[in-house]
């Protein structure tokens, strides 16, 4: 038997505000972070790796969190695991203790997504596939079999779900086999948009992200309507009426708000407006949505778990699902918002950047169009351009389309050296710069 | 000037599942424990007392989240942070990584209750006044100025809340007599229907709540039908037909099956069914209450944030509102569900029992009767009679009714033997019983 030997859970943070990368109205100073997973065995070369993203502060709280939901998966046998990942997840999941620090929400589910993203990430690579591979090639009652249904039933039942999966089995080759000859899955970039850049550096990158391909670019607004409008004015100056431009308010405004600033920036012709209020707003997406049509609504980065989703779809709230690889518990919890939004035929458009969160996304984003949605329309995938040196096989992106990975797993296995330089407080790069501790406390 | 010159934060855990208090159909183990954050300060004798509730594991991450949170207060003027509590709570609020951790949710929202709770009670013990006393001293504007109304003026703007606390303003005196002169606010016992006790147990604490004058009793359903068939019909034996009887299924069910199983108790009469489903499932609550009215629907223990309720109000989702006072995040966002209530009619019955809520909620309950509901009809708060000998000044019932206290403060101050005794894991009562620690983790 094949069996998982230990777990390791590292704090590791990158010192993005230096530059300002990730700067929007709500998080000004990011130093974007990923608690991360790793799983041991006693087969040579085989672990799981998996993460989840945070922006700082508290990143602590989500490693202790992940190691301890881990600590129960140490001495399993690898094989066992591999066969049903949807028992190890409700396993884990029914720990009542952990369970009311939430529940499905905040620090204890950001952690299971991290330990869970691990799982699935050994599942790949022990069958030595790429992840959305082993995806595609699951039968429609494994995957149903993988989905958490729980809370769920009134608006998809497994039989529903098992019914849309097969009605998508039979031509699942004939999109594979299409996407690669179009040279991937759609993407669009927001490396061009960040609130703390300069208008000269707004423009340099847009012009960038044109000449690299995209036809959609991605703006941060919200603080100021007159920064707004200017800033908004450049980008369409550069791209033309054309390419789709999307504005993000990162959840600064209440709903009265979002819907007056989105109508000043209306003449901008924004495809959609990405988190105007509170992630947790059901009612008020619905709202602004029916106000600022047809500017679409976006938003799903911070959708705390399924509940919230399922809701969204069924208050008619979003025009695009932003789900999140690394909010979401993992590919179980992900699998049940991909069908719902394929019932309620809403087209996801997964949130990415981050740490990892791109080479994750990719995998995901194929499986859906291969074997739930069998549909690119109106989808588009984040893309954000950095630190993806930082992993073992990074996401490679050609023309605006994210390239299928080859290598098995998620994507999500750092390089070790990266691991040690940014660990935190430990790491090369933080030892040398933190301040001595504060006293006054216990 | 007076200063707050150290804080301290410590994880408390006390191990009631060895009785199997507080099991019902979604915990059967909980260890009630108290994330409890002390700030200190240079004044002979003051200090803040604070705390949230969990269930065991976890726990000393939300206890670490709050030591984070708090750290900025070390070094401030008690009496500034006297003078406005509010803009306190929204410069801590405002640290944009720990809320890319929620936003508003979870362990670090529980952590942020914890200290915000414990900064109340530094701002009434400073007064001399328990903090119903300060509260109901406290003039409409200045409630308005301590209230989180971030993302709610689409429901209740800060003018329409100064309207309804000014109407209320002339009569308070006139309702705190009232209060004293009727023994307090009435409450409710859920000690006699834990899930884990057996019939004759079950039998024996439904006479002796009967024997103390309570007209409220709640159960612990959603285990299995035919138990709570057996079970309720004991409690209406007990109790008679005219007493008050609750259900509590804690969350277990999905929408239709909470439908089924409600209907299938409906002959007991049930005065509400609470927590029928997921506690984020605003829609999923509002067709529960269609489907299984006159019975009415509670909910709010696990009402993660201020929002939430929004919608709740909303979508007429509740015919009760069970918020929680060490969950929202103090008074500032406790006010905001306050005011919202009464905006929609909704009865507030919050949520106790726990370690330290009963003792927060019986001013909270004071509060709201005296400057906000003015209104008794159809309110009882929780009760549950155990962990109080490790409080200060533990909440005193008589009668089914909650005593209003009179010494300084918020009620939250815990005995120091008892923290030293159960503080997890180094305190006397778990370091002779923990097993020595496992390895293979990092």
């Amino acid at each position: 038997m094949t069996a998982i030997t230990a777990i390791r859970a590292h704090d590791v943070r990158f010192p993005t505000s230096l530059d300002r990368d990730g700067s929007d109205a709500m998080n000004k100073d990011a130093d974007y972070s990923a608690a991360y997973v790793v799983l041991e065995t006693d087969a040579p070369g085989l672990g799981g790796y998996g993460l989840t993203f945070t922006i700082g502060r508290g990143n602590d709280l989500v490693t202790e969190s992940a190691r301890q939901w881990a600590l129960p998966l140490v001495g399993r046998d690898v094989d066992d695991l591999c066969r049903d990942p949807g028992s190890v997840y409700r396993e884990l999941a029914a720990d009542s203790q952990l369970r009311w620090l939430g529940p499905e929400k905040g620090v204890v589910h950001l952690a299971f997504a991290a330990v869970m993203n691990a799982v699935w990430d050994l599942v790949a690579r022990r069958a030595g596939k790429p992840l959305w591979r082993l995806l595609t090639e699951m039968t429609p009652e494994e995957l149903v079999a993988a989905t958490d249904f729980r809370y769920l039933t009134d608006v998809l039942t497994p039989a529903e779900a098992l019914a849309m999966l097969r009605e998508m089995e039979p031509t699942r080759q004939l999109r594979i086999e299409r996407l690669h000859r179009r040279g991937g899955y759609p993407c669009y970039t927001t490396s061009a948009g960040w609130l703390g850049y300069d208008d000269d550096k707004l423009r340099r990158r847009l012009k960038e992200a044109m000449d690299a391909g995209y036809r959609h670019v991605k703006m941060k607004v919200g603080q100021d309507i007159d920064d707004d409008i200017r800033r908004l004015s450049i980008a369409r100056e550069v791209i033309g009426p054309d390419v789709n431009l999307m504005i993000d308010a990162n959840q600064v405004w209440d709903v009265p708000q979002a819907i007056e600033w989105v109508h000043r920036l209306s003449e901008f012709r924004p495809l959609w407006i990405e988190e105007p209020t509170s992630p947790d707003d059901v009612l008020g997406h619905a709202a602004i949505r029916a106000a600022v049509a047809p500017i679409g609504v976006a938003t799903g980065e911070h959708g705390m778990n399924r509940v919230l989703f399922k809701q969204m779809f069924q208050a008619s709230a979003l025009d695009y699902c932003q789900l999140d690889s690394a909010r979401l518990a993992s590919v179980n919890e992900i699998l049940a918002v991909y069908l719902m939004a394929k019932k309620f035929d809403v087209p996801v458009c997964p949130h990415a950047g981050g740490v990892g969160l791109c080479e994750m996304v990719q995998h995901l984003s194929v499986f859906d169009y291969v074997a739930v949605s069998g549909s690119l329309d109106s989808r588009v995938t984040e893309y954000v351009d950095h630190l993806h040196e930082h992993f073992a096989d990074p996401c490679i992106v050609v023309d605006g389309h994210y390239v299928p990975p080859e290598r098995p797993g998620y994507s999500t296995q750092m390089i070790e050296r990266s691991v040690a330089e940014f660990t935190y407080p430990g790491g090369s790069y933080w030892r040398s710069r933190l301040p001595a501790q504060s006293s006054g406390t216990s």
